[in-house]
This record gives C-alpha cells, structure tokens and sequence, in this order.
C-alpha cells in the first residue's frame, strides 16, 4: 500500500462507525459491530502502509501501556510490546510476583495504582475457565470508575490478549491473513473453514483459539464448521455467538465428530489442540477447592483420553481433500509437529513446512491489530489522526 | 491548572532557592530546605497541570533510568515508572538476580557500570536497619566520584524510593494530599495530624512511612502525634528531627501510647502498622549473623506482642472522636482492611470505602513528586524550563 | 571533540569502506575488514562526541531492540541498552523462561516470531563451546530467510554480546581504551600486550575474552602475547586467526606458559582467568549427555587444576617488570582482587586500585560501541546520516 493507497484507505475508514470504541476496550470480536471489526482491518491495515512507507505513527509523546501475563507467551507478548512501541507507548510489565497484590490488594485497588498515566492495558489470563474474562471486565470497570471520580487523568483501554473466552488478537490477525489471501473480505462469503480439534500430546491447551475463531469467522458469511472428537466440546454460550453470527451473516455454522467431513472441500483448515470445556470448568474447580490430587488425577484422565484420538492429523492425505487439495492451513503457532516438536502431533511434518511461511505471516498481522484497537479506543476521530499523521511525514527510520 | 494557572505557578516557582537540588539526589526530607520541598511540590503541581492541557514534559529524547527494587513494589515501581517516561527517561531495571553483583562486584563498581548512560538511579531499599540509607548513600558517592573522574559523562540523581529511614516519595504524595485538601500549604498551620500505629496481623512493616511523616509533617506548623504502643518505639533521631523541625515552624510534636488521645480532634489521621525499630535492628543482626532460628524466633515473638494491641484499629467511633467527625484518613496502601484483606486489620472496612477515592487520589501524587524531584536535580534552572515547555506546547496526545 | 572535530570524523568516516556491514551483523571482529573496524570505532567516537555536545542521536521514532541473555550480565545488558536507547530503540527482552520457546518452538520460528518489529537483536550466550555462535548464525540466517520471504519489513541486525568464540563488544572498547590511551590506532604498531591466564578461585570462565582480545588486538600490528599455563589453551582456529592477523599487520603473535616472560617490556596487560577449552568442550558434552555426576566430577578435577596456578597474579612485582613499570592494566571486570572479593585472585588490590579509574573508563566505550555496531548495520550511509544528526542539532537534554 503506497501513499495514495493509504490516503484511499483512510478515506474509507472515515465512513465506518466507531464512536462506541472511543474510550471503550477491546474484550470480545462479538461485541463488536460489523463496521467496528472493519475498522479494526482498516487501521491495522493503515498502520501497516504507515509503517512500510517509513512514515512514523508514533501518537503518544509519553504513556504506559501494562502488560499482565498470567500465562507464557512469546509473540502476544512480542505483539503487545511492538504495537505499544509503534503509537509511542512504553511497557511496564505488572509482574505479580513482585508486586505487593499478594499483601492484600484489591483488583480494583492495582487497577488503579498502576494507571496514573497509564493509556493501555493489556492482558493474558487464560488459564481457567470463568474466571479471565471475568477480571478483565474488573478491571476495566475499576478504571472506569477511577476516570470518572477524578483519579485517573485518562480512561486505560484494555485490551484482550487471551482469556478463557476468546482470544480476539489472534482471530483478528487470522481474518486479516484469511482476507488477503482471498483478495477482500467480501470474498469470504460462502468459503469454507474447518476449524478442527487436532492430536497434541499435551493437554489442556485453551479453548479460546476455537471460540475466537468460530466467533469471528461466522460473522463474514463464511461457512464455519467446527470439528472434535465427542467430549471435546467448546463452550455452548460461544456455539450460540456463532450460530447467530452466521444467520446474520448469510453463513452457516455446523458441527462435526468427524475430521474428513471437515477438511472436504475446505478452503481454510484450523486444525488444534484443545482441552474439552467441561473438564476445564472441572480443573477450575479443583484449583478452587486446591484439590492437587484431583487436578493430577483428571490431567492423567485427559491425557489418557486425548490418546484415543491420534488420528486427528493434518495430514498430506486429509490436505488433498480439501479444496483443489489446497486449502490455506492456519495455526495460531506453536503447533505440535509430528516427528518434529513431538512423536505424534497436530500436523504432518510436510505440510506444516510447506505452509511456513504464510503462517508466519499469519502471525505478522499481529502486532497491527494490537495496535489498530489501541488507536481506535483512543482517539475520537481515528481516520482524522491517521491522516494527520500521513500528513506530518515523520520518518520512522531517519 | 490551565494555562494561565500554569505560568503563575511558574513564576512563583521561579522565587524559590533550588539551586543546591541541582546534580544533587533526593534520600531524606529533612535534607532538603523549606524551599527546596514547596519547589518539588510546585514542580509536581505543574507537570500534573502541563499533562492534564495535553502538553509534552518530556525533557530528554534518549537516557535510562535505573531502578533497584530490594523489595517488592506495586505503587512506586508504577509511579517511578511513569515519572521517569513523562520526562522521556526509559526505564531500565537492576535486578540483582540476573546481573554479575553476586560475582564479586563492589557498589562503587556497579554504580558506575550502569550509569554510563543513566540520568537517574531509583532505590528502595527498605528491609534493614541501618542499610537501605547507607547503601544509597555509597551509591551516590561512587557515581559521584565517576562523574568527577570523567568516567560518567553526566551525574545521574540518586531518588530514594523508601530506605530504613525515610519514604520521600510517599511522605511527599502525602504532603500534596493534604495541601489540596485543605486548599494551600499555608493552611496546614495548626492542623492535628495523627500518625498512629495500628494493629495488623502481617509483621515488620518498615518505619519508613511514620518517619517520613514525622519528619516532614513537622516541616508546616501542623501538630504532629505520635501514637503507639510501649515498645513501638521509632528511631529516636528520627524523632529528634521531628522535634527540631516543629520548633522551627511554629506547630509541635507529641507521642502518646493512646490512639484515642491522637485521634481526639485530629485533622488527619494516618492509622498504620509498623515494627518496633529496637526489634528491627535486632533482625538486621541475626541476618547478619545468618542466624534463622534467632530470626524465627523473634518473629514468633514480634507476632505474639503485636496480637496484645487488636484495638489499635481505626473504627468508625475513633473516627467520630476526630475534627467534626471527619478528619482526613490517609495510608500508604495496601491497608490491612478488617474483615476484607485479613481477619482483624488496621482499619474498618466502612471507614476505608468512604474514604476511597481519597485514598487512590492521594497515591495518584506520587508519580509528580518523583518526576518533580528529577527535573529539579538535572536542571539549574527549573522555572526556565517549565516555562519552554509550556511555550513548547507539543502535544502528549498527538 | 567538539562540533567540528566531529565534523572532521564523519568526513574521515566517509572514506571508509563499509558497504558491507548494512544489513549484515557483527558476530566475529575477524569477520570484518579493516576498514570496517576502524568504521566502528569512528562512529563511536563520533556517537560519543555528539552526546557530549548534547546533540541527540535518535535515529528511530520506534522500534525494538531484543536482547536474549542466556547468561547473567550487567555492564553488557546495560550497554546494549544504553546503545539501543540513544538510537531510540526500546528494548524488548526475550525472557525463555516467560516465553513458550520451552512448548517446541524452533529457533527459526521464534526468531521471525518476535522481529515483526524488531531492528536489532542482541544476543549474549557463552556457556556451551560449539553452540552459542552456532545458534546467532541460526538466528541471523532465520531473519534473513524471513526478510527475503517478505515476513519480516526490516532485516534485524544481529549483535554478538558475548559467544562462546569471541566477544566483539568487549574487545572492541579494549581497543577503544588502547587507542585513546596511547593517541590513536597508528600508535599501536609494534606495542607489547600481554593476554594472560590468571588464577581464580571460580571455574569455567568463557574463553572469548582471550579469544578475542588475541583476534583483535594482532590487527593492528602489535606484539601479542598469550600466556597460560600448560592445559590451559584456547580454540586452536582463534590462535591461527591471530597467527594470520600479525602476519596481515606486521605484529606478531607468540605464546608462552610464563606469566613473567609475557609480561617482561609489555605496554599493555591483561591478566584473566578462563577454562581449559578442551575441558569446556567436554563439560558441553557432558550436558548434552545430561552427565551432571560426569560435570561434579570435572568442576572438582578443574578447580584441583586451577589451584597449582596461584601464582599467576598481577602482582605489584610483575607490574614493576612492564615497559617503565607502567604498562597499561586492563580487565573486562569484575576482577578477581586478592583479599577483596575472594582470598587469592586474578590481581593484588593495589594493582587494581591505581587502575580503577582507566578501567571504568575501559568499560564506558562499551555502549558507543555497540551503537556504532547498530548504527553501521542500519544505515547504508552511516557518514551522511551523522552529518544529518550532527546538523539536525536536536538536543539530547532540552
């Protein structure tokens, strides 16, 4: 996208509706309206024009963006950390361990000590079910109150990196990878994806990549088919979110116990792992109750379960019977590589390699995306700033 | 503070005598003149009124500052953090674990390593007595002695993040807390603040916060009470110093072994656990000795004596007891709140909730008064360069 | 150097060939021509020069800096960030053990993982002879792969922040220190260093500061001298590189297992400790083949070894043996000082005291010299571009 494709696009951006984002954050795509996800694309894609015609978009002279992991990451965290550098934001890392939360502190009180000048909050926290997305809305209430008493001399947007529920940076990069490689996300309509549950020889992996993806998906006509072994069900709240995105939409939404069925003309394959909703609901309560014994217990039951389906593989033979044999194969990374990073995994060796590097640019969207729902949450006319700062023509590289 | 309000404070700033701030460090209030703490409230007033009109305070456009945490920390890491990013700083952390010190490496050695390109050295330091102030004194020296050599291309400040004596950037955030609370410093003059022990069930919490308060309550003709019980006795130069310092402003400094004496007709009151300092020495020696057993001992010891004092709690009837009824209720957070954070704690939980927002309000200072003691150390003429801020006028939001 | 001796490095910059070091990395200082070393050197001196005349050398608005650090370090992570910095490069640390490196990530997919945004890529592992070099090319070759297939927007540079084969940012401020001491590189010609083993009680120090010191120091013509005693040999390929070198220069490069003899008429010493390389070749086996009885046994076996060479000191007597009993003392630090930090070390305390100021000056080059490491990788015109910042005048402190 060069200059005049930037000022095109932006133009565009101008005519989509997205006041509601202006000091709001970005928790689940399905709270988000169609022109809301559209602009997210718009400015991701803006930022990315921006970015590759050296043209600065550093927006912020100074400001924190938090960071709070809960759980390892690499390239959300990398994602996070490149988006908040690339609007001029710094990171401080709310490390737990080292803070003082375990003295007594309220999340409403952290919240808040840590958000004086605070423009961003990111968060991880996927780990048991009801309880992530539960305390990013905590939070982000807590600052809200704080911004309207007075303390907060600006309202945090927080934004998603992974919760129980979804996982709305990754779905969002993934349309965006879907979109170019379809040419436009008008041409999405009527293909096919096949989200599908995969062979991994861990166990209790999140469920929030599934949910995101039959959660976004849906809403562009696609025709998403969710595929698992029976007992690896997803949760039934996020099944409604799609079987009505796809009534919207003009798509559809089915189930499967049966991989083939899936991958049989796909266009798009999402074959991973991931734990069943119920026993992850099950090692929630555990935890709570600090039953190790039980937790020991059921991970031994999953892993015994989970071996039941080895034959849940990308493989070369399913991958020919998808459509012209050529569906694109997605992953979130990083996949379970039979005979590479485990005995028996996710995928066939071959094809994992021979989609490497569309999967890692896959995975390039991410950092624009961050940064497109940051812009959005903070500037009441982000089309205007955008093309102020096409406009203003500040090097990135000098 | 618009921006009218801002060049008059500016121009007042102007009158006051900071030149000994300048290439100097901030570790105890008492070392610093009348002057030289309105300065670093009015610098905090300022760069708060220059962020809330969108204006740019950064000073520097590359340099580090180094932060040192012996101790874990939510609020000042935060508030160091973002003071040091308001001014262009970025922040790079020491942490012990991960570096050569345990390899053999002096303080003299390592100060200088760091501070090649560093503006600013944050501490705390706070576990023992006798140590924490000690260490950032010789840390002050060595960079001072590299500066002097020509190893140190500029003499990086040195702010005490809270040592065995004093917490400025606390005692200061306090300060400010009430000077808006009561509508100027000047008004401080005859107000009874009531620095009281109260009881927690957690153990050796420092003396940094009482004696910090003391000794710069002290400072404003405020009547300063002391109130604990036998045996919590605070460092007795700390003590001299409060007593100096109230007869040279005209207010007073009183201790009592009763919480309903100092409470009586308060205008404030800052009801807060800490550890009897003859205990505390005795600690930092059987560290020094590596005696554990000693050490545990003496906590069994130190949590017995606390449990005699349960009702050293500030209750809503000790509050009735205060000015009208509604003095001031201040704490350095995280409070120990009865029946919320523990069993039994330091205050009520109805007297924290009402209190609230005053509480997040009085924290929300602490990242100006940092801020406000650099740019007073790096700059010998600090109402010359807020004034070319403000003239400036580059935005902090784009 | 002031503004127009500045001026006159960048002009004598210009005529330097270093075409070649854009978009390339500096992973081995004998992997560079002459010209570009003495390129590097230029720009720091220049980088240098301009920070003292207050003139800012941002050369990014944004963008990251990685460091991996497999290895403790201070005064290398602080001058990677002091250098990252003064370009205007975050720093974004790769922390394995927050990351999900340790989930079967390969080294390729990681490496494209987190340089979406990435400028530079710095990177200290130094344990494993035969792996930590090994494992920068990986990661360098990754990029490239990932930049030429158009993941990645920008070649990341890949700086060596200490291998297991040299340590080009450490031997490179030593030539700085060599250089400034002695008023100017031409000066080096025919100038005695001794780079010589020394006792420590510690065991296994990497070899690549001897190896370095060796493959750089016989560029420039000196008389090189490497003394260790029997057993304790470096990489055979590193003594044929400085064979090759001296040879190259019209120095020479000799070995002796005599401290005394090494020392006898040098200009220079550089008395250190390191490990037996064929015994770190079979520590590193013993790991790979997880034999930690097999490495109890060893580090005993080394440490017995290491003990007969107490007297391998820089004492004051040795000292007194050197050109005019002055040579210049230099070390990489921390030292190991008799009677300060361990009973018998590398060095005699007064030795060290009289040196310690040249010594931390010796280290201060260090963050100058990996910016001009940056600098030169970034920019294909490193002259033109400083004479822009140069002329751009933007103050470093405003």
């Amino acid at each position: 996208m060069d200059k005049i494709g930037i000022r095109e696009a932006i133009k565009k951006l101008a005519l989509l509706k997205t006041e509601a984002m202006y000091l709001n954050d970005f928790l689940l795509t399905w709270d988000k309206s169609r022109d809301e996800i559209e602009a997210t694309f718009a400015v991701a894609e803006i930022l990315k024009g921006l970015r590759k015609a050296n043209i600065s978009s550093r927006a912020f002279d100074s400001g924190l963006a938090i960071s709070l992991f809960r759980d390892n990451s690499t390239r959300t965290r990398f994602s996070f950390a490149s988006a908040s550098n690339l609007l001029g934001l710094t990171i401080q890392d709310l490390d737990e361990g080292k803070s003082q939360i375990a003295h007594g502190e309220t999340v409403r009180e952290t919240a808040n000590m840590v958000s004086f000048m605070a423009d961003v909050i990111g968060i991880r926290d996927d780990m048991y079910i009801g309880k992530g997305n539960t305390y990013m809305r905590q939070v982000a209430q807590s600052v809200q109150e704080g911004y309207d008493a007075g303390i907060l001399e600006q309202r945090p947007t927080l934004v998603n990196l992974q919760c129980d529920i979804d996982h709305p940076t990754q779905s969002m990069s993934d349309a965006m990878h879907i979109i170019n490689h379809f040419g436009g996300v008008e041409r999405l309509k009527g293909k096919k994806i096949a989200m599908s549950w995969a062979y991994s020889p861990s166990y209790g992996k999140p469920l929030s990549v599934p949910q995101g993806i039959v959660g976004l998906m849906t809403r562009f006509g696609m025709e998403v088919v969710l595929a698992h072994p029976k007992g690896y069900e997803i949760m039934p709240e996020v099944e409604e979110v799609a079987q009505k995105n796809a009534a919207d939409s003009g798509g559809s939404f089915s189930k499967t116990n049966n991989m083939a069925e899936a991958f049989q003309d796909a266009d798009v394959v999402y074959p991973k792992s991931w734990a069943p909703f119920a026993a992850m609901e099950k090692r929630t309560d555990l935890y709570g109750q600090g039953d190790m014994d039980g937790i020991k217990a059921l991970e031994k039951e999953l892993l015994t379960q989970n071996a039941e389906f080895k034959d849940w593989e990308c493989t070369e033979e399913l991958m020919q019977s998808s459509k012209d044999g050529r569906a694109l194969y997605m992953h979130c990374l990083p996949a379970d590589i039979t005979g590479v990073s485990c005995e028996q995994g996710e995928v066939q060796a071959s094809v994992f390699d021979r989609y490497r590097d569309p999967l890692y640019k896959e995975a390039s969207y991410k950092p624009y995306v961050v940064a497109a729902m940051i812009l959005l949450a903070k500037f009441p006319n982000p089309a205007e700033k955008l093309m102020q700062m096409l406009e203003r023509d500040r090097p990135r590289v000098f």
